[in-house]
C-alpha cells in the first residue's frame, strides 16, 4: 500500500538540437499532475559542443529544481533522412549523457508504446495525443510547442509503465 | 617565434557506440609527436546513458591525463541509413558534450580535409591514409584498429589547419 502512494516526479524529454521539450509530472498512485514542462532552444550557427552544453546545463537545472527520479526519451527508429537521424542523434546522446551524469536513469519507449499507453491506441495521431496529454494532465489547454507535449506525452507513458518499478523500488 | 615554438597537445575523436577511437599527438612548431592512441569500448545490451558516461569518463581521463588543449572530430555527412546515422549521432553527441564540460573547444573537418590535409589528395584511400598517418608521427607501424588511426588522422588535420590558431594565442 506504501508503494502506490510513494510520489515520482518523471522528466520526460523530446531531445533536438535547436529545440529540446520537456515535461515535468508527479505520479501519486494513480493520479498524475503536470509540474513544467517547455523547451530548450539553442541558436544555429553556435560551436555544436557549446549548443549541446547549453541544452545539458538547462536540463540538469530542471532535473534540480523538480527533484526528479527518473526520465523518458522516444525511441528513435526512423527520421526523414540520414541528416536529419545525425542531429537527433547528437542532441539524444547528449541529453542521455546529461540525465546519466545527474544518477538518473532513463528509459526509451517506442512511438506506438507512448501512443498505447496515452490514447490505448496505436495508430492514434498527433492531434488525439495531445488532446489526451491535455485530459490526463487535467491542463487548461494543449500544452505548445510541440517538444513540449511530446516530452510530457513520453513522461506520461513511463507512469503509466512498469518499466521504472525498480528505480522506486531502489529508493525505498 | 615563440609561437611557433609553442607545444599544443590536440585530441582526436572517432565517435562510435562500441568503439570510440582516441588519438592525442603534440603539435611543437611543424613537428608531430604521438603521444597516445586506442579505443574506448562499451558493451552491446547496456543501458544507452550508462554507456554514453562510460565514453565520456574515459575521455575525460584522457584529457586530464594529457592536458589537451583541442579536440577535433569528424564532420559527418552521411552514414549508410538512418540506424547508424543515429547511434553515430549519440556518440558523438555524448563526445562533443564531454569536451565542452571539460572546458575544450571542438573542431570539425570534413572527410575531404582530414584526406587533404594527411595526403594532399581529395580522394585518398584509407589504406593510404593510415600509411601516411604512421609516416608523419614517425610510428613503427600503422595503428589499430581503424577507429584509432581514424581519431589520429582528425588530430594531423587539425595540427595541420588554422582553426585552432585563435585557440593556442589565448592561452599566451
Amino acid at each position: 500500500m506504501a508503494e502506490s502512494t510513494k510520489k515520482t516526479i518523471i522528466l520526460g524529454i523530446d531531445p533536438g538540437l535547436a529545440s529540446t521539450g520537456f515535461g515535468v509530472i508527479e505520479q501519486e498512485g494513480g493520479s498524475l499532475k503536470c509540474l513544467d514542462y517547455g523547451t530548450i532552444s539553442t541558436k544555429a550557427g553556435g560551436q555544436l559542443g557549446i549548443r549541446l552544453k547549453e541544452i545539458s546545463e538547462k536540463l540538469c537545472q530542471v532535473i534540480d529544481k523538480y527533484e526528479i527520479s527518473v526520465a523518458a526519451v522516444e525511441e528513435i527508429y526512423f527520421c526523414k533522412n540520414v541528416k536529419s537521424a545525425l542531429a537527433v542523434g547528437q542532441a539524444k546522446g547528449a541529453v542521455l549523457l546529461s540525465c546519466s551524469n545527474c544518477g538518473l536513469p532513463v528509459y526509451e519507449y517506442t512511438p506506438l508504446q507512448i501512443k498505447q499507453a496515452i490514447t490505448g491506441y496505436g495508430k492514434a495521431d498527433k492531434n488525439q495525443i495531445q488532446q489526451m496529454v491535455k485530459i490526463l494532465l487535467r491542463l487548461k489547454a494543449v500544452p505548445h510547442p510541440d517538444h513540449a507535449a511530446d516530452a510530457l506525452a513520453v513522461a506520461i507513458c513511463c507512469a503509466h509503465s512498469q518499466k521504472h518499478e525498480n528505480t522506486k523500488t531502489q529508493k525505498h
